[in-house]
């Protein structure tokens, strides 16, 4: 067992298997076509459901007829949020530490008399084709009051505006986890604005009175899609005795089961949840949609019915990123250091409350050392799609307003902008602003691999060309998790966990079995188990999947190991402390005759006491939070306004990379979005309320002809409160791309661009102004 | 915990839960349709396989030509023996403790070189129907030497007879697992004898000697179908990486794994066999047939397939229980004294060695002390179907010989058959003629039972009516078995084992979770695992699974009762020695404000330390024998010759009753199999080897109209090896009907019928003979 020694870089020579990059033990099958995902489950006498969404972005839904639709022939079901009941509006504590309005998510699987954005979910039908349960919705007659519809924060927030939930109470509160409390005892304070709250440390207005310089700016970022390619989908197959089993594509397969269990009114013991493969979900998978839908819809008809959206549905339906406006005000001494900040951060939340603004203003400066700050955080309801979690949800959007200012000031003050950083980054024992102390985490380290870097010390020529800094902070979570392991008699090993696989994670945790039993990686199988098999496992979410879920496998083949060990004792007839697990080899402590392999022990577990089965069940603390830093050149087309990435460079703590080309995949594949997301992508919606982008022909995501390779740097200060020193590394390489390009961009053209996104026509707006056109 | 008094009785009153009759988890799927059987999986893209099988009972395949097959639109893929390795003809021990001899297994599922019976699998086609998939097979082209056939084992004892297999060595050998060895060192020995083996004990022919009474006899028995529902089916996907899925319905899904990856020449690990539903096994489906031609067919076409037999298939080309011809010589003192035995058995193995007359000479005479004895077994091979397993294999045609003799003893001696029986019972410590050791069992309080019965306290009154009595012994297995425990956020439990579910052992598994956790078996949430998801469970046979994986529930919910108290004394800051567990409420010792329920402590798992998970392995031994005493009445038609039963009675030994409804289902099925054995079913061949009767309308089994309730005693001589005293129950009520109803004709019409079945055409024929016509 490795001997964790704090504050090093753990060396790959400290390991067979951890550090290597083996080829994914799911990977044929998802090359070849045969993994199985969301709407690959079939069952026998399976039907097939469809949604009907209101074409209004805010309307009251005075009735709704089903009688025509019901009696059309090939139809089964035709169920409308009447048909289950309402669910209670308190915040609940599932049980596993995650707190949900369960009925604001409930309202947003189908509409209870509101429809508050435009593709809201009415009611659905199920029939024997898809065709069928189509042509049923148009059956269905539904008489609206139109409203207007409120499609900004700041409009929402407005005295006069169009009021979405006639009972949202507002409350200022220091909570972090922004839940857009209705209560039931509060009278009515018609407002769009669901929370409301601040952190504070320090004296702000003395730091602002000490401080030589000061930066103010404001910047807007529009919602934005997760750009998952599997719509969502899922089967569910409702029992005459009440039992439910779902197949569904999500990020948590016991997030399925309790919402869809919440919503129905039944006990989560009653409802089993099949985890198929997943195709991307960054956040937006890790709420239900269709599930609970082909589950009332199954309960009604008898029949097993399938539910999968289309891609506008997927766009039009369910939830993209917050669109934000976020002001920051910082400042600092002529010497560079950082000794007050303010900011205010209004996100959308979408038509229900909850926007990811909690963890926008956590992640807004957590990587610094500014001892007086006031920050506040606004989550407003607009008759939009009900917001989603995307990768590090919130945090890019603060990290744009944050990193640019940043920029700003180190302009202000004449210092090179990443020595800025290195001379304001939070040293461990920091209190941040909004809370907690600074655990140990390469921020030094991670800004330092950049100054070392060769792009770094290239300098760049052309005109119109610059280069950008910023660095990202996410806070990283764990969470329960669980596995089981099985030794199998050819001395191969089957593991079950409970993490939905989305970037690589069966071979990272298989990786960890390897590693504990000194066998190879492809002796190990990994699967994801169902909510019967296996123990409470919080979503793959959070960067916390080869951290929590790790240590489970970490913990459960520690347990194998113990047993290998008994066996080869009994065996020998000797004491277990006598015995020596070696490089997957038990053999005696002192006398070299008695040795047996892993796998001579696997063929002899029958008789020596049955089959070795292991589990372990977990919820470690100590995720510690991570730092991303970016660096980007660009060029920018005067003629055009379109923005070329020259080159890109993404440095990360890794803690520990258990597989560092999948490490290496998570930095690219975040960098990439945030670039989406700075250049082009957008909700473009009408003033009706109406989305006007909802393809992926109109809403521009980057393709690889868009991009140069973008080169990764892997810093790896080891974690302490990880058996091998992993930290997430999922989700800060999206925070700092925004700000770098914006950044960029300011070198090559002297205009600091505030709005995202920095798309071709907002260039060349700006450009024109300069000019002033 | 309860604590086990050796040798007694288990009161309901020590138990909250085993010994009640709870309604089976499955039974609302089951009776609803919602259930998923073998046949019920459905894959994207999924191919239907068709078996070409030998239209002749004994043939060499001269050669096989698939190409018009294989060009025929819609065939994807065809495939013979040719596709897949020569199997090594080696005993193999798949180290779980089962030997077999998987060369000739391999054989038996595509045939090689030679078609030995009518229904022999030749070959195989995937297409994308059903029906181009029939009709490809046409188009292969197969010729055929044929040979006389051999269809009786005493025809194929002969000298001249046809040989079957050219290198077949007959070892004699006292080993009780018989494999029909073919030693490639050996020469040829030209003989279709594929084992001879033999037990003594004592002095035999003194014993004849001191004997006053001596009875000798004969009796043959035909080839039976076990009469499950559901024809065997399955479903293979093969990936490109060389992993393979099985979806089927089996009596052991690592059997199902194993054996595929032995005929497939890959390793176990590479394979995950997910059990289905199961529509009765009865034995039959322990071995393989359609899984491993779905495999192929997979590998070859790239596409998952779906192979599914007809019930002319299952008749022609899966195995019945042998047909056999057994003789016995018994010798008693004129007191009552049993002092000699003596037997020969000759049963059928069917196209390859392997009958259960290892299990028909073992379970022959298990239940009595007789001091001197020869057995001899004979497994012989002949064209047709291999024989598998039926419910107590090989017992119930030894019994018929054995009890029928007895019968003939207790006349001879005027001794009344039940007091007979009792005299001679084997106490704890008798040693067996087949060699181990009589163990703690409720013979004697079985007999003693129906002694003390109404029925048998009631006079039979009538004409042509008869009593008779019969014993039935078997040895009762045990073997590898693994659960898997989930505590839910509800206070519910998911249990996962590895035993399929025939009987209704997924309630008498969560009763003994139940039972541990003082939890009702209604908040335990019980499913089969597949391969991957839990430890080597040895196949669901043997009357085993109560046995065994009930021990390892029983460890695993011990499991989850220590973490209850450790998260119980965490909670309260106290050392988990002062928690107590009592009735799913742990309470602090001393302490009686420090209180939780089982459900408090599961809705708090997670800030406790994460998820409850427990898992077991166990290979428990002393599964201890079973005695089955069955009383019958009969009344004889003599002018139809039909045989009505008028009155049944089943006393058995269940050690101790999880479920008692189960118990006494197991005990009226097997009984009923029984009768039908008895008075109807039979394997009809033509001299060509050809079944005349392969469908349910010709081959006759008992419905409910042909029978009266069948009463059941329930004794309960604990097991002192298992925690609740359980010893399997599930095949001994097959082993006594035959003789007992043998017995009962005797009394009813003075005519010893000691040859199978019992039908109408063979008693009008006795009743001719006796007559004088």
């Amino acid at each position: 067992m490795l001997e964790y020694k704090p504050n090093t870089v753990l060396s790959n020579e400290e390991f067979d298997t951890v550090g290597t990059n083996p080829i994914r033990h799911d990977g044929a099958d998802k090359v070849t076509g045969r993994a199985k995902y969301g709407a690959d489950t079939i069952l026998p006498g399976m039907l097939y459901g469809k949604i009907l969404r209101s074409p209004h972005a805010h309307a009251v839904i005075k009735s709704v007829d089903i009688s025509a639709a019901a009696a059309h022939p090939g139809v089964h079901a035709v169920v409308t949020s009447a048909d289950w009941p309402e669910t209670s509006m308190k915040l609940v504590d599932l049980a596993e530490g995650s707190i949900h309005n369960l009925g604001f998510l409930s309202m947003n699987v189908l509409a209870r008399g509101k429809a508050l954005y435009k593709g809201h979910a009415i009611a659905a039908v199920a029939a024997v084709s898809v065709h069928v349960a189509e042509e049923a919705t148009k059956l269905i007659k539904v008489e609206y009051e139109v409203l207007k519809p409120v499609l900004t924060a700041i409009e929402g927030m407005k005295p006069d505006a169009p009021i979405l939930h006639e009972r949202l109470a507002s409350v200022a509160s220091p909570a972090l986890r922004p839940g857009g409390l209705l209560d039931d005892n509060a009278d009515s304070m018609r407002t769009n604005i669901a929370n409301e709250f601040e952190f504070n440390l320090g004296d702000v207005e003395q730091g602002f009175k000490d401080a030589d310089v000061i930066v103010e700016k404001t910047t807007t970022t529009q919602a934005v899609h997760q750009g998952y390619i599997e719509p969502q989908a899922g089967v569910a197959q409702w029992s005459e005795d009440g039992k439910l089993t779902i197949f569904s594509s999500s990020q948590g397969q016991f997030t399925v089961r309790d919402h869809t269990a919440r919503f129905l009114g039944i006990a989560v013991g009653q409802v089993k949840a099949v985890p198929m493969e997943i195709g991307g979900g960054f956040g937006a998978k890790g709420i239900t949609y269709v599930e609970p839908i082909a589950a009332l819809l199954s309960q009604k008809s008898g029949r097993p019915v399938k539910v999968q959206l289309s891609r506008t549905e997927v766009f039009e339906g369910t939830g993209p990123t917050s669109g934000t406006q976020i002001s920051v005000k910082l400042g600092a001494t002529k010497d560079g250091k950082l000794i007050a900040a303010e900011a205010e951060l209004i996100y959308e939340a979408g038509a229900f409350p909850g926007s990811p603004v909690g963890a926008g203003i956590q992640c807004m400066m957590g990587q610094y050392d500014i001892p007086n700050g006031h920050l506040k955080a606004i989550d407003v309801v607009v008759n939009r799609p009900k917001s989603a979690a995307y990768r590090a949800p919130g945090a890019p959007s603060s990290a744009f307003c944050m990193e640019t200012a940043m920029d700003e000031l180190a302009e202000k003050l004449g210092i090179d902008p990443l020595e800025f950083r290195l001379m304001n980054i939070a040293s461990e024992g920091v209190r941040r602003v909004t809370g907690p102390m600074t655990p140990l985490v390469g921020y030094t380290e991670t800004l330092q691999a950049v100054k070392d870097h060769q792009h770094y010390n290239t300098k760049l020529e052309g005109k119109k060309r610059g280069r950008g800094i910023a660095t990202g902070w996410w806070a990283n979570n764990s969470g329960p998790a669980s596995a089981v392991l099985v030794v199998n008699s050819d001395g191969t090993v089957s593991l079950t966990e409970g993490s939905p696989d989305i970037g690589g994670s069966r071979a990272a945790m298989a990786m960890h079995v390897a590693e504990v039993l000194g066998l190879p990686v492809t002796d190990i199988k990994p699967q994801v188990g169902d909510t019967d098999s296996i123990g409470f496992t919080s979503n793959t979410g959070g960067s916390s999947v080869t951290f929590k879920t790790g240590w489970a496998c970490y913990n459960a083949a520690q347990s194998v190991k113990q047993q290998m060990i008994e066996r080869a004792a009994k065996i020998w007839e000797i004491p277990d402390a006598d015995v020596e697990y070696k490089e997957a080899v038990l053999q005696h402590i002192s006398d070299p005759e008695l040795k047996l392999n892993f796998k001579q022990i696997a063929a002899r577990m029958v008789p020596t006491g049955g089959p070795i089965v292991a589990s372990a069940g977990v919820n470690p603390p100590g995720p510690g939070p991570s730092i991303g830093v970016h660096l980007v050149d660009v060029e920018v087309d005067t003629e055009t306004g379109k923005v070329e990435i020259l080159r890109y460079t993404a440095a990360q703590d890794a803690g520990k990379a258990i597989h560092p080309a999948y490490v290496e995949g998570q930095i690219q594949g975040g960098a990439v979005q945030g670039i989406g997301w700075a250049l082009n992508e957008a909700y473009i919606y009408n003033d009706d309320g109406a989305l006007l982008n909802s393809s992926f022909l109109d809403y521009r995501m980057p393709t690889s002809l868009d991009l140069p390779m973008i080169d990764t740097i892997i810093v790896e200060v080891a974690n302490p409160a990880h058996p091998y020193g992993v930290r997430g590394v999922g989700e800060v390489p999206i925070v700092p791309p925004m700000a770098a390009i914006s950044n960029a961009i300011y070198d090559a053209i002297g205009i600091r661009m505030n709005d995202l996104p920095m798309s071709p026509d907002k260039i060349l707006e700006a450009l024109w102004a300069q000019e002033g056109k």
